[in-house]
């Protein structure tokens, strides 16, 4: 038995969480970090066999696949003349922190 | 030195925190997860010498152990007549599942 | 690759982690424990390299280290005459526990 640490985007977070529960991997959801560090993470702990480990960080890989999105962002050079310019940014979203770890004993009651 | 990860429903998570911490374990309680999934779960973090691993998991096992309980339920058929009619049902209640790592260094500050 | 599992107090929380990711450590704050049992802790969980255990464990206890703060107290004593009467009383303040776990795989997506 292995434990899947992985932090994910909250954004990510859902869709996730219903892929690995399906795919009946069990999962438990951490409260988000707030505030001041990292907001809008959330860390969920994943038990898996060892054999399905491979399975599940594919999962992982697949659905929080860091990525481009195109937004468009209040810089201050958007200000031409007293009138508001937004205008098109690249953004990174997604990507995963994945940490596995060795389980000694699992035990469910 | 081992650490034990136990997801516990919120209801049982009180009684066992006073349970273990009367028994000398260093227990600590991460915020509940949230919303959409599992909601009602708990999850502890214990730090226990090797030789008392056994005693800590007899604690949460008498203190989770899955059990059923009686309640009553408005279900779509319990509606005769116009009138609501609650009846007895069982739910599952209780519960737990524990992982144990291996703590390589154990610090208190 | 290491995991530390530190709980710390809040107060000590914000310096702790502004340090740790100056010093390229990448660190996840989950939320804080709530209500009933040690209110007023924050787990950090630190991924390390090996190599760079002691120096991560070095930033947590000098930045966390348990000490003596003098604060003042309304004590049942401390009223005379129908007059309350604050005195300054010592309380400890900071400490951390500190969890380290292997990591058999890591990964960054
Ligand atoms: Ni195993
Ligand atoms: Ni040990
Ligand atoms: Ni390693």
């Amino acid at each position: 038995m292995k434990l899947i640490i992985a932090i994910v985007q909250d954004e990510d977070a859902p869709k996730l969480v219903e892929s690995l529960m399906k795919n009946n991997f069990g999962v438990t959801k951490l409260a988000s970090t707030g505030g001041f560090l990292r907001a809008g993470n959330t860390t969920l702990i994943i038990g898996v066999k060892k054999e399905r480990l491979d399975e599940a960080i594919g999962i992982i890989k697949k659905l929080c696949k860091s990525r481009k999105r195109v937004t468009t962002s209040p810089a201050p050079n958007t200000w031409s003349a007293g009138v508001y310019m937004p205008y098109p940014v690249e953004v990174n979203v997604g990507g995963a922190t994945i940490f596995v770890v060795d389980v000694e004993d699992f035990q469910k009651i």
